[in-house]
């Protein structure tokens, strides 16, 4: 005899996120953080009018990855520069990272745009990598997480709460601009989701991915959003390690990590800023790019594992405004 | 006036342990786990037909340490390798190590065997440990830990139940193969009870040491429970450091420190599965290797401190599979 | 429409450290502190008479921070020296460290004194450093930390109600000496505290910071409280590495960096036992010494930082009585 499995909607990262913003926003004097109530759903300000904070971003992320990933920061070593980390671990790497996490749903509505991320995509499914993923959470609730400058409008709200087809008052906003300490450390908090992007767009079957692992520095706050831009992404590109726990034959795997790490694109070696200038937009910038600095496979099934790329100290320390 | 201590049973690990259990069995679809009644008794399975995961793994060693230790998952250094660390601190090292989290009960009933952790051993004190530590835990409930890559059949399961003297609904039995995430995380949070061990085997006075805080590499799953023994093994001998406090004397500490570690044993330098086959049993191993990498004692008498051993990154990236 | 915020009267470090008290007490057997009702008021034994330990002296160090911080262990790099570490995080760093943490109460009754922290000093208000930071905390329930090898007499325990303005039974005190687990752990957890009090004492105005970040080796537990005062010094001034945002001009922090760490000091470079020695007194060590040993300001205003100071592990190494 067994005992049944507490069915959370199945596993829903949204019913799994759900106390974590219901703490949010209990503890929102200590987190430094403003709860608006927008067209009836509930808008939470992780740095915008309210300061936010490192803790404020841990929670953010935490929220961001379905509550279906540990989310810790503490001091680590990037290539001999000691500096704040942040680290995730997930054993639902897909449920977590890509159909919670990665930003992959662009919100406009009039003068508002946003990238949403968050668990609440996959209430909406309105991205092409759900029917990909062939997952969708039928969760009644739907929580989003938006990097941005400004709150979003109650047009905005509206089109969200009608895409996820949730009563409003089961709808949770939250917003944190790129430039702000909750908005650096949640964006590096995503080194396993673009270790995982990274790999589909290779065209590799993530259901062989167990588990992932991910340790990023934490970008100083930059002074404008297009700067903060440039630093996020470069802690990922040039300072975080990852580590996935997957089933897969070695000699697959022995001719696929090479290609995994940044180093693997034309563009590397570059500051994301320098390339954004050069190239005048985002979309030119080689996809290939984005990825973490650092690899690791480990193939539960053979034993081994395969290694590729390394932490570039040098690019952190220019990327970072660190060098005196 | 005082308040007086709230005697959970003397500090029983099991009842300090058992709303850890009861989280895990709430936690079970999150975390990944399959819980069975078999005989009466709860038996969660935590990599065997159900996945596990690191955290899972956490769950377990937290359980097995009797719930008088912080167990905690971060990558670390070991010597120049960067690689997912857990890391254990207790201030209850005998009754949390030796009485509860060493693997001292062979479990053996038809054709199930499988040796037992957890503290459920104290509740039982079958072992000639629990004489030599003078210590027993008349807990009503009992917690058992198994590392095995099959559920305990109804036979064994009734043996446990009777050896501890408890109602069988009060008996939690949880399993992990070797081989497996979890299994990897909780042998490899087993480095401060290694150190014990040894320091017991060395004839050394338990009763002087007043906390113990342990970092071990996770070894990397491997392809069978044989190699994955070796593995384990191996993330303790050439990658754990520990540090005890204590209250002894320098002389007697400066005498000893040497012998502690790993490398105070002829074996030391090999890996554990070569060993393996060499001598082509376990017991003819010597007992001596079984200690950490590299052990500090803090004497709190003198305020010096003793060290011996080093991290041994070569023997750790051959026995982990992570050569290119 | 917006959610008013919660106010915990206005986020009192009082209230907000009282929930982590009562666990302290609910939690005394496992955390190994004992809890006497002196003069109506609770006084806790985090190491006298108890023996404490590493975790007591965490929540020990988070109680200290008034509740406002986060504080964890856990083994880091200093130098090439691998040793355990506690950190703080926090994004309120003046009411936590200054207003709460900071030693600024010199208790003194008959023959009991004791240099007092924690937040109850917010409630009691007697220090000049509360008309500098323009606080005070109203809160009825009054949390005083004490670094003590002896518990508080009857009567330091009236003088410590009579100047709370509090009911005795909402009068918690907590003690721990220099010498002890808990202790060394919650002193080590100062600093960003130290940092502060260094910027502050630099005429540096103090609004313009909005998180701080530190890491700090554990000291080893000393033979004696003079020695163990030394080690305790030492580890922040020579083992410590602390990070602030802040809002500034660049030019002002650029000229400003190099003054705050420890090494700004005449004094720098002799261990703290040394200096106390030699100069016969504690008022007459150059109080400039009294910083972190490294630090970085990052200035959100324009994204860049700006560092000084380096760990010294040869100091640590000699002060905590690491070597061979």
């Amino acid at each position: 005899m067994s005992l049944p499995l507490k069915k959370v909607l199945e596993l829903s990262p949204n019913q799994q996120a759900l106390p974590i913003v219901q703490d949010l926003i209990a503890r929102r004097e200590q987190l430094q953080v403003a709860v608006h109530l927008v067209s009836g759903a509930t808008v939470i300000d992780c740095g915008i009018n309210a300061p936010g904070g490192w803790e404020a971003g841990v929670v953010f992320a935490s929220i961001c990855l379905g509550g279906l990933a540990q989310v810790k920061m503490h001091w680590a070593d990037f290539g001999g520069l000691r500096w704040p980390a942040v680290e995730v671990v997930t054993d639902h790497p897909i449920r977590a990272c890509l159909a919670s996490q990665y930003a992959g749903w662009f919100i406009k509505k009039d003068k508002f745009s946003a990238m949403g991320s968050g668990p609440g995509r996959a209430v909406a499914h309105t991205e092409e990598l759900f029917a990909k993923l062939g997952y969708e959470d039928p969760s009644p609730v739907a929580i989003l997480c938006l990097e941005s400058r400004k709150l979003p409008t109650e047009a905005a709200v509206d089109l969200i709460v009608e895409k996820c087809g949730c009563e409003p008052s089961n709808v949770y906003i939250l917003v944190a601009p790129t430039a702000s300490p909750a908005g650096s450390v949640q964006i590096a908090a995503r080194a396993v989701e673009t270790g995982l992007h990274k790999l589909m767009a290779l065209g590799y079957d993530l259901g062989a991915i167990e588990s992932g692992w991910g340790i990023c520095p934490i970008p100083p706050v930059a002074a404008g959003d297009l700067s903060a831009l440039g630093r996020t992404n470069d802690a990922v590109l040039y300072g975080a390690t990852v580590h996935y726990n997957l089933r897969d034959d070695d000699e697959k795997l022995a001719s696929l990590i090479g290609q995994i790490p940044s180093l693997a694109s034309r563009d590397y070696g570059e500051l994301f800023g320098k390339l954004f200038k050069q190239y005048g937009n985002f979309y030119d910038i080689d996809p290939l790019l984005f990825s973490p600095a650092e690899v690791w496979l480990s193939n539960i099934q053979s034993g081994r594992s395969f290694h590729a790329g390394s932490v570039r100290r040098d690019l952190l320390t220019s990327s970072f405004g660190l060098e005196p």
